[in-house]
């Protein structure tokens, strides 16, 4: 079954529901699942359709022409994804290969509909991992003086191998802005429950706190470091008796499972950013946040 | 702020989120929230949705017959709740007052949207707990030979107190099918992880099968011991370090959260039952089951 | 049974489990629970050991004593609680009654071996539920210029009440650094998942931040706001259909639950606190921190 | 560092822990960790202690016999593992390969402290995965008429390898009552929470069940089906939006980590099996169960 997905956001006003699942119907379409959030501080309305294509009557090309005349009308923010378009993500990772492992396994039995079509690193050692499994591997080093420099050949491959997601798979470097600015779509697993120990070694500041449970978050990337918009976050406890070594081996767990839950939300389309800086306008109070159709 | 709530399930076919948002937004409501399930292997769509009665141009008594016409058209099964009915509980006890306690404290804090209108016990030991709250108490003793007797009381003061839903809070007798055909609206809540350890003694058979976690669960009440549809279930991990009497000490915490949870929920007309002994023909290899909305 | 339960710390070094396990047997007694902990970051070894008094040959009087002995040989940090001493417990509110509840309920339920003496609030609120269960309420006002005056007050309680515990229920004043020199039993559940969220508003800020997780954190009190050795924490998953009153309201169950565990751990004389401040020369690179010997 | 760790159960009995500690302290051992529990129900004492080789007076082959004088005295059972022995593990498979990748790539991480020295399975689809990294890989088909057959051939494979332990990572067969009276160290991973879900299908049957939390179940085996002693268990939530293949997805990754939990604290030698079928004369009413000694 091919389906069409449609994520909109816009100001909250009456009829909105049934002008969506209407357009949906009137072209012959069978809603499969249907999720609507009102954000009630920011005076928002979000909403996530899926159909069948199958007896659409607008062809696929047609399809966001049309839908835009009742966007316009409601000053609505979209995106239409079809299934059977499958994503191409870059994974970027440094020495450890935990997360890189668990992505490509995922992607092998079908938990993540995507292609992983290259392996970007600042270090040669995952080169290997990435061949096993017939994958191309870049090793970019990074070093303080030519981060920008090295920044342009990893956007000229996401260029060249028509990336759509990025996914920092415990690649320990911070993208510059200017990079976040030419390529966005950046899914990055922080080993911390945050906005607890954002930045650098969190287990060991975990440790010297002296937690009783420790986490990790999957967020998009913004230029604010470990401040960007949060998609999933989960926890285990730990006790007196685990070492740094113990959080660092336990939280290899929780980034494996929060980064592939985040990144499988991603491609099936269930995640929509909104907040601050959005040009709608919202409420500055209100922090970059994601909804989770789940 | 006035809402209705309209539970329906029927047979999947095109179209009936945009038949049942168009009635809505037809009539002037404003929908805040909606949310659709497909049960695929059943056939059935599922759905709950809530919307504003400001500006709605049907009067409260007009609704049910109006939306009769759609129903009737798809064949389905529903039900519609006004925000400012406010349902009214009986709680039934035995020994125990955790359950109990936490029930009423919830409803005063405004957690519950419901009067508990009675306490009905099988002793008399928990008369000051109810009578502290202000709430009328009364002392049904139930014998092995004057059961069916003694139901017909809790019946007739059921009816007396015009009650809604009957909440078990650890309540250790078992109604009987009479009882459940005469008054079907019951929620209880099981001190184990159902199906594990249904039935009598579950956290000594917990202790003894060594188990490293223990639950609790909250069901509709079925003439099937322990078998009825599960609303809300919750678990905290044990050790060998925990004997029964911990088993019990940290279940209650468990029984307490759980319950209120499953009660607040179908206060919110959350919870939709299907499956099995549905005259709507579903298959009968489902069991029966809920979809809650959260 | 009547037990005897020997906290310990001091600089590891061979021998000191036998040592300390042949002191207690060479008396006659019996070891009930032993566990040992040895901090390898900061060479220390911390270590929880009951045993029955029942056949011990030391009197009361004589044990404290006799222990020095063997304890000054390894310069050690130590306390010994007897378990037939019920501690005496002062709670501290404001105007939020469910910790209160909670920790009374258990209390009368036998969860909390411990008298609860006393209510001491900053507002008149809560008089009725303490004075429902026969406990003495004080009400005594803080206002920001006042507020060492009335704490010499609820010192003097503390003495005339001879309490040796201060729970803070959702008290939402600073102790002064005053007060906590002149009394430092002292337990506080924040309503964050420290150190996210630390301060005011945490929900509130949490809410805005987007985060998918809530927790509370039970700790004991510094002069240092939510810096304090940290018991137990919980979490609960939250969506973005939560708003800032689904957090207060989910947050409820885990501040009740946390704070509970807390002082439960506590009055078992299951927590060593150790870290930073020990003038047992501790590495200062690690935070003032708890052994829970569970 | 090199190691020895004693586990041990006996009747309780006053001073054990004296005695046992001060025959590790009089040969000169220092304890590193020490924990101990008594089952109270069965009458039991169960230690574990763990002591730095370093300056031990007694060489490894007498160790064994020197403490055998002191345990027969009290008549106990025991074990003591070396921590610079490396335990050999078979892995069984069947066709899925998430635990097998699973379990190799801990190992290589050093997570693991054994040697993964063969897979062995009743189907040829994994070789690639063995061989891969290195291990040899045997297939053995199961049919119902040469199960025993076969079981001759995979017991020759245990003892040509010098196997330790045999861990069925998702081995879709039943090992008969002759294998194990042959071989007894083995773990099992089941997929769902025991004792609810016994045998076949457990994720179909949880999801026709209704039930709103799943899980999974590390046991060593025994010849009752899914009747042996439970090592680890974690859930996950599940809700209606989950059709049994989104439970068997989620389901693999409890699979994964409580599977890799409990050969973990197998080969930390941190298990202790005691119960019901106990030479010791235990309470038959007391299930066959663990204590983890974490």
């Amino acid at each position: 079954m091919t389906t069409a997905t449609l994520l909109i956001s816009c100001t909250d006003q009456k009829g909105l529901v049934a002008k969506i699942s209407d357009w949906v119907f009137s072209h012959g379409g069978n809603i499969l699942h249907a999720d609507q959030h009102a954000d009630s501080s920011a005076g928002l309305f979000l909403m996530r359709v899926e159909w069948d294509l199958d007896g659409f009557d607008l062809a696929r090309s047609e399809i966001s022409a049309n839908f835009a005349q009742l966007a316009i009308a409601t000053n609505a923010k979209w995106k239409i994804h079809f299934s059977d378009y499958v994503p191409r993500i870059a994974i970027f990772v440094s020495k450890q290969d935990h997360c890189l492992y668990d992505l490509i396994l995922r992607q092998r039995s079908h938990e993540l509909a995507a292609t992983i079509s290259v392996v970007i690193s600042n270090h040669p050692n995952l080169e290997k991992v990435a061949h096993n499994f017939g994958i191309n591997y870049h090793h970019i080093a990074i070093a303080p003086d030519n981060k920008l420099e090295q920044e342009k050949q990893q956007l000229a491959l996401l260029k060249q191998y028509e990336i759509d997601l990025v996914v920092l798979a415990k690649y320990m470097q911070v993208l510059s802005s200017d990079f976040l600015t030419k390529f966005s779509q950046v899914i990055n697993i922080h080993h911390s429950f945050l906005p607890a120990f954002a930045g650098a070694n969190p287990y060991h500041r975990a440790h010297k706190r002296g937690v009783k449970i420790i986490g990790a978050t999957a967020h998009y990337v913004t230029d604010q470091l470990d401040e960007g918009p949060i998609i999933e976050q989960d926890v285990i406890r730990v006790s007196h008796r685990d070492s740094v070594t113990d959080l660092i081996r336990k939280g290899k767990d929780l980034e494996r499972i929060v980064l592939a839950r985040a990144v499988r939300q991603h491609l099936q389309n269930r995640v929509l950013v909104y907040g601050q800086t959005d040009e709608q306008g919202v409420d500055s109070n209100l922090g970059l946040r994601t909804v989770v159709f789940d």
